[in-house]
């Protein structure tokens, strides 16, 4: 996922892992000096490790029959007090499109951890109802990715406390809540 | 994109923004306790940051008829020295499966960017070259998000710093280079 890198790669390139992402810092600096630098480097770093976790977590979740992001639709409903969701609110929490939210639902039914019925007082209005299979399946699979501390290896504790104090900034400013 | 959240919302759920991640790290601790809240909320944090960058990415390319994946396979054979790169090698060096590449290809070919031709010496292999056309995209759009500083608007270059290093080590890990 790095923007650039030695895409020549040279005789028997490929054989030896490289920085790929350091490499198109190199090349940035090359063609258009250091400004933007340090922000082509942390985004599309940011984008590999999204990547790198998503593979990691989808293949921790596949004897749930879970991927990433069906595992944060049911733990949604897991944690709601209810135990269900109307199908626009399930969208604005994981902050995806309608389709997303069909498909993710869709997923779910099918391996039996949801069912779709429609709303007590507005029938036209879809709720998600989360399954005693579902809670069972929530509960497991959470247990596993606490496990495996959510896919970070090797990163520390304090690793992480950094990742979520800088990206909390660029969240707050995108999503609009007060930064601390 | 939390894995929770105070998912009911309540009366007038919704209108105020909140800290969907933040709210989720304490349901994680009421129901499994503190050990794996760090990796959970800076795990949700990274996917989230990863969607807000790519929405506002495509965004800053739109008028260049780009997105930020077809952007990256465009500057790696910017940047390659032949301007042309065999389709397996872009998918080596973006990490994306061969289908992946197909379709970036075409799309950049759509936008008469990129040209496929066979490969000299071996005419099954097909290459990827970048056309004048592309070429002018790739500066342009390249100075668009420099000006940007690649959409981490407000982060500064110390909190960009920090998210490199640490990202870092995840990426050293999964990819196999040496970390410094």
């Amino acid at each position: 996922m790095s923007v650039a890198g030695n895409a020549d790669g040279g005789p028997g390139g490929g054989a030896v892992p490289v920085d790929l992402i350091g490499e198109a810092g190199r090349q940035w600096v090359a063609n258009w000096g250091d400004d933007a630098v340090p922000s082509m480097v942390a985004t599309t770093s940011i984008m590999r490790a999204q990547q790198i976790l998503m593979a990691r977590l989808n293949e921790s979740l596949e004897r749930f029959d879970l991927t990433f992001p069906r595992y944060e639709a049911l733990m949604l409903l897991y944690l709601s007090s209810r135990g269900s969701l109307p199908l626009g609110k399930i969208g604005e929490r994981l902050q995806v499109h309608r389709t997303s939210v069909t498909n993710l639902v869709d997923g779910l039914e099918r391996s039996g951890y949801v069912e779709r019925v429609p709303h007590d007082s507005d029938r036209r209005m879809m709720l998600a109802v989360i399954t005693r299979k579902g809670r069972s399946a929530a509960e497991q699979s959470t247990r596993a990715l606490n496990a495996v501390r959510f896919a970070t290896s090797p990163l520390t504790q304090k690793d992480l406390d950094a990742i979520t104090a800088v990206l909390r900034k660029l969240r707050a400013d995108a999503d609009g809540f007060a930064p601390r």
